[in-house]
């Protein structure tokens, strides 16, 4: 895609190696749709990926997400067929259902108690926070929903780029049954799988970047 | 945090100084709630953000999404208004409306000629794709706000990490009436805000990053 390339370099401002390497690294991502099946995550660097998809923010610091790491072959074979029976999720080394969870304001204190006992935050910011997202969510089922989405994908999208960086390819994908795999890995009533992400070693043979509609035709100014 | 300092050199893998550097950026990011008041980007930076953006993925390359870049002075005070009355929506050099439209099967053919248009996309696919999309969304309301969010919120985090490469701190928001800012700034119906996300250079005061939840309540193995 020459014109994309193209565009990217125009883009791409002059600054250090390490702004232009993640800056290049974002622009160039693409989705792997074929892994190598003989690719293998260990725990550990399984651990390191959600470690890191933690650091996406969260409303209110909820951090109301679940990552199930589907990774032995009888665990991969089960939800492949929950999930349109896509190749991916046993070819990657690693396939994870990403939950958020319905948002509860009541869960604030404690899940703030530890920036108040860091030192930093003064310690009647946990309850006016929880009043806030009160005044959101209870009893707004749209916006506790809207708002286990939007965990879930900030964790899934950061996840991605750590993948990436890390060397690996990565496919989100929405194409499976949620009740089946709610019933299958035993989620909870307040866990909605927002999306599977399949990570692990990418085979040779996958297509280049899909092109992207005009800039003018996603953003305005005002 | 010396103890989240010391677990985060213990997960960052050795490897490349552009690998490093980009796991290193995750896991350092945080939310910036203070703005340089004075601070200003030019509409190249911003139309750079949203380009960098608008790579994340999207299901089927739908790319349901809307960037409304929020810069000028009366433009910002009009967005805060209806957010709370959030300083930093008019503190921030932009603060943009991230819109995710809602999923209609029937736009793919055109999001993906340019994918068979350059040869890597065989002919049939399209009609493929978007006969499963239909399967999905035709009739299926929470099914097509679900992806509205889920696509916002992939570009949101994307333009955030964007953001921090270019040295930008940056804060989304979901404290606004959402109603009030379809009306105000012209959106469709099918145009759904799921955040604001305030993007500039930070003011010197802001907390750190605030402690997450540990990794083995957020994390299953299967």
């Amino acid at each position: 895609m020459p014109f994309m390339a193209c565009l990217a370099a125009r883009l791409i401002q002059k600054g250090s190696p390490m702004t232009h390497s993640m800056l290049a690294a974002i622009d160039d991502r693409r989705t792997t749709n074929m892994f190598d099946p003989a690719g293998h995550l260990t725990d550990a660097e399984i651990e390191k990926l959600v470690h890191l998809a933690t650091k996406a923010p969260t409303s209110f610091n909820l951090q109301n997400w679940r990552f199930i790491a589907v990774r032995t072959p009888e665990a991969k074979a089960r939800l492949r067929s929950m999930a349109w029976d896509q190749a991916k999720v046993t070819d990657a080394a690693v396939t994870f259902i990403i939950c958020g969870q319905l948002a509860d304001h009541r869960t604030i204190p404690a899940r703030l108690a530890p920036s108040v006992d860091a030192g930093f935050m003064p310690a009647e910011v946990p309850s006016g926070w929880e009043g806030a997202a009160g005044s959101l969510y209870d009893n707004q089922p749209q916006r506790q929903r809207d708002e286990a989405i939007r965990t879930a994908t900030f964790g899934a999208m950061t996840l991605i780029l750590a993948a990436q960086a890390m060397g690996l390819g990565s496919a989100p994908m929405i194409g499976f049954d949620a009740d089946a795999v709610a019933q299958g890995f035993g989620l909870s009533e307040t866990d909605i799988p927002a999306l599977l992400l399949a990570v692990g070693p990418a085979a040779p043979e996958n297509w280049p970047q899909k092109p992207r509609r005009p800039l003018s035709d996603v953003l305005d100014f005002v």
